[in-house]
């Protein structure tokens, strides 16, 4: 990944964000405590905060947005129920099969071409259980939805999905990983996300920034359940305090940069546009999706050829490549990106 | 549902066959061992018998189409692997959750609107694996497909689908509960469906009228591993040939038997498609479903009104009704359904 | 296994016992219908009967001891819970892990030099649970003990248990495989052993000679979802009245027949008594457990000679051998039996 | 748990260690990177390191003992498999039920009176399996014995346990928590405790003063399974570094402070030996165990009268409590919460 300039643009994920300068002090000041007792004064202080902020009671800091998603379906879904999700969720795809061995959830999932839920046709999936029949107990959405390519579900079809979990009596939960980015985005207030789901689970080390960490909030119960569940999955740390002072600086400091990780992801969707292999339309946060189909790359053999040349992509298909901005990529980074995806795809 | 008449016509499923009087005396005459030690000869014949029919090296007895199936997606699925189906598939939906809970595995699903598979669609939705990813392990279909309505898939999009499946290198399971309903229809061999799917599960207590049993079968090495889930599953009987004998007498028997089902369900269909309920192009073998989207009724008001007349239905959905023919259903019997239920649709 | 006399004594297990010819009839005369809608009556008559016998409400016919078990700890016991019972009990040794895999049960087990149950012992291994700590949710105990040798837990010991459990807010299952053998050896009525217990499991294809099927017994609560719990195992049959007539017909004709086989295993614990591989005190049923400990005898060994002269043992250890009597077995081919061992062990 | 002199001794675990300053400041420092694309090397040297005293190959860092334990031990028992362990062991009593539920692994247990491994006790519960038989597939031993009161197992024994796993081809794992402990008290090497063992997991959070964190460590292969295994748990942290610098941190300044902790803990145990509720022969590491059988308190009781009085304790049992001694711990609080005690016992 040397490169002629020395410029790595890491556009992989938005994980790969380092701890800032002021974060890593805050961590380091951290009043601590045993936090399996009860007893971590900031790891409360992060649990109340983001409870509160989404408009829920209850808050259960975890290591990670993995263990907050399985965890938060086992809540809802008791073992050997079903959960409803996209067909290409984390919860179902990329958690290594959590939600079936860990809660034993069998999962069925929708494909919306458009990657944007489509409340009637999920309401027609929800089955009401009875003789050989397994009952629909909740249903999951992802905000952003990072795979259709940091897609923001709209807040009238949340609303509607919120109306339609409520009549069929199963739980919701919101995979909230980049719930800051559609909060950002759209200005709708974060606790008017948080109200329409019974969970939701959001991350602390994707574009916030900090090195671990996600937390989960619900009902008191609910906490209560995924407090025993993160014991087992083995997520119950002792002086926890250091990663949450991490989080805690983030929302102080860090979330109101995300909307410059939307203009750098503009930025570059407009040029790739260009190149015939992004729809500007469906950038709407800090993941741009090249689509590509029409041009002479598959998506394996575009990152590796970017790769060579200083810039980290993902392939998430055959045909498809995913490029995510983050606060700690430069202008010069950005730029460099830029001309390399250009060169490469204009040839 | 006693009625005026006294007669009751049950479709809710065909499920509902007795041992016809043949049936029992071979059952009461059959040749029976300890299974659990391998000696029962009427199971072994049973096994070799069935095997050979689909075109497989080896076979085995099952209490149930559920076992059946469980165990056969969890010879194909490693713990925690993904498996693909219809997200109205009996493995899916109407074994109580068995593949998450027994093992471990996270399904997928595909819906199609037509009920009938599209390689190609399945296809695009199986993963690698690697890192997060779980990688698509197998792909399991329904011959006939149940839901949809007894529908057929055609030998040309299953073998499309084989060809999906080896590319891909993940494994392919065949629900045979009505596989025979195929063949009879179709005239298609039993070993041209068998040998395109490495596991098949045929069912014997449905159309083919034994009391219980399925049979499962595919490589030497598949049924090892089956043989010991069926004992963790609790299916390991011993004397298991009383059961064996009735599905061998079924076979030599009861087999040809379906076309009449399949003639009676056509009868009914027609009835059915003049009060615009049926779409009689449809009805490929002993499964008439009802839309009764365009009538008054709901499904499950229709099944009441039809039980208080002394037809039996299943309300498979707000607005479909499953009506299924089978060899215990006396032309006296359908043509009482078939007149209750158009005076019913028709008022 | 053919032998000069042609003789061949099989005392690998009870369970080889192939049907009556009586109990053949009444299999192929049984009313049956569809168990699954609740509508054979011959199944529901057993059910009924077999809960009465027993002292408990409700009752479930399983097509294996071991899917009773495991459904019967699964009731009890919720997800990821805690079982207490014997080292050597089938439902943790000798269920193909079935507990910890579909019902994510923890196991903890006691040994007893004496195979016999020790109240206090157990008392002293019940953990109340909270925090990391799982909470012990119920224990099982099999009557007679298999492994130590058919033994009898004496009534008070049960009685002191069923206290300890009640005490203590645990479940209390009884594995009840060979309850009849007890019930017969001591007089013990059937409904004083089942009231000590939440669960019990009776098996009819062991010595009672039916060619497969359990009852599980309980509170209809249980029941319930023990109903549910075998639909998911794969044990839900459609006429299973086949098997169920086989288990009514053993009750009134095969039971009191368990006497003739606790006399035939005493007679051969005599000679074997006399050749110092057997402790005759221990011989309370059908089962003889030799001792090798101080032959020159290993078990595989033994039972290999064994069989080659036309006598089927099981070794269950490298110093210990079982032999299982039961109705199938002929005076001449106990005759040969003892003839056999004596040789062999007295060389 | 304010007191008149404002002391309060915390004696409930050495979890409750806070990190140092110059800990802290390793962490601020740390070097870190997305260690889920194995690019954080702080994370990378700690795994190395550990790997290395320990004699092995690779190491993973995990975020509690509790996942490192229960991912280790199902990286040697296939799904459905078998784990003998202590009655008492952390991975059957205090993990939440996470092996039988991630791992669907049977647990059976030993109860050793003294708390102290034999080697031929074990060796006679290990079942090869087949049919049936769930065979034995792993050993897991616990170094320090932490419920037996922090009990070493002599070097010969486990030397002689290693014997009996290599024998039998059975796993062996050894839950390390308070390895470091047995390494200090005894001298013997980490890696001669390490080699016998096929995975080994370390505690950095306990005695060593890390807020959070365990190492495993096996064969390349052991650790890639695990890797995998961590991830479904949601243990794969992105900036895993800022905890691994603690670990680091531990190793290199707080390691040898255990030798303090332990005559501490002797210190303490003489005192209470006077009362007549310890034996001192049997404190040989942190944990100070009192048997309150012969006085007049109960564990509950105990430990709510010097929790009243400044002094924090763990009620393990009805007539044991537990005292860890750890680096956090003054020689005031020490003084303060031996006064306690003796007023209380003494009284």
């Amino acid at each position: 990944m040397t490169t002629k300039t020395g410029i790595v643009a890491d556009l992989r994920s938005d994980t790969v964000t380092r701890p800032s300068a002021g974060m890593r002090a805050a961590m380091a000041n951290a009043e601590v405590g045993d936090d399996v007792y009860g007893e971590d004064p900031t790891v409360r202080d992060l649990e109340t905060r983001v409870a509160g902020l989404l408009g829920h009671e209850a808050g259960l800091f975890l290591p990670t947005g993995t263990m907050a998603n399985s965890v938060a379906v086992q809540t809802l879904v008791p073992h050997g129920g079903e959960l409803l999700c996209a067909d290409d969720a984390h919860v179902v795809s990329y958690e290594a099969g959590a939600a079936a061995v860990h809660g034993g959830i069998t999962t069925r999932t929708w494909n919306s071409p458009d990657g944007i839920i489509d409340p009637a046709a999920v309401a027609a999936m929800i089955r009401p259980g009875g003789g050989f029949a397994n009952p629909t107990q909740a249903i999951a959405v992802e905000q952003t939805a990072n795979l259709p390519g940091g897609l923001i579900h709209p807040l009238d079809r949340l609303t509607a999905l919120h109306e339609v979990a409520r009549r069929a009596d199963v739980g919701l939960h919101c995979d909230g990983a980049r719930l800051w980015h559609a909060h950002i985005a759209t200005g709708t207030p974060l606790d008017t996300y948080g109200r329409l789901f019974d969970t939701v689970a959001v991350c602390l080390s994707k574009g916030l920034g900090a090195p671990a960490g996600s937390v989960l909030v619900g009902t008191p119960d609910h906490i209560a359940d995924a407090r025993r569940l993160r014991l087992r999955a083995g997520g119950a740390m002792r002086q926890a305090g250091v990663l949450a002072a991490g989080g805690s600086y983030a929302l102080d400091h860090q979330l109101a940069q995300l909307a410059e990780d939307h203009r750098c992801a503009r930025e570059l969707a407009k040029v790739l546009a260009g190149l015939g292999v992004v729809d500007p339309a469906r950038v709407e946060t800090n993941i741009v999706l090249l689509d590509l189909t029409a041009s002479r790359w598959t998506g394996p053999d575009l990152t590796t050829a970017a790769a060579e040349r200083g810039v980290l992509l993902t392939a998430v298909g055959p045909c498809r490549v995913r490029a995510v901005t983050h606060r700690d990529l430069t202008d010069v980074q950005l730029g460099h990106a830029t001309d390399v995806l250009r060169r490469l795809l204009d040839a």
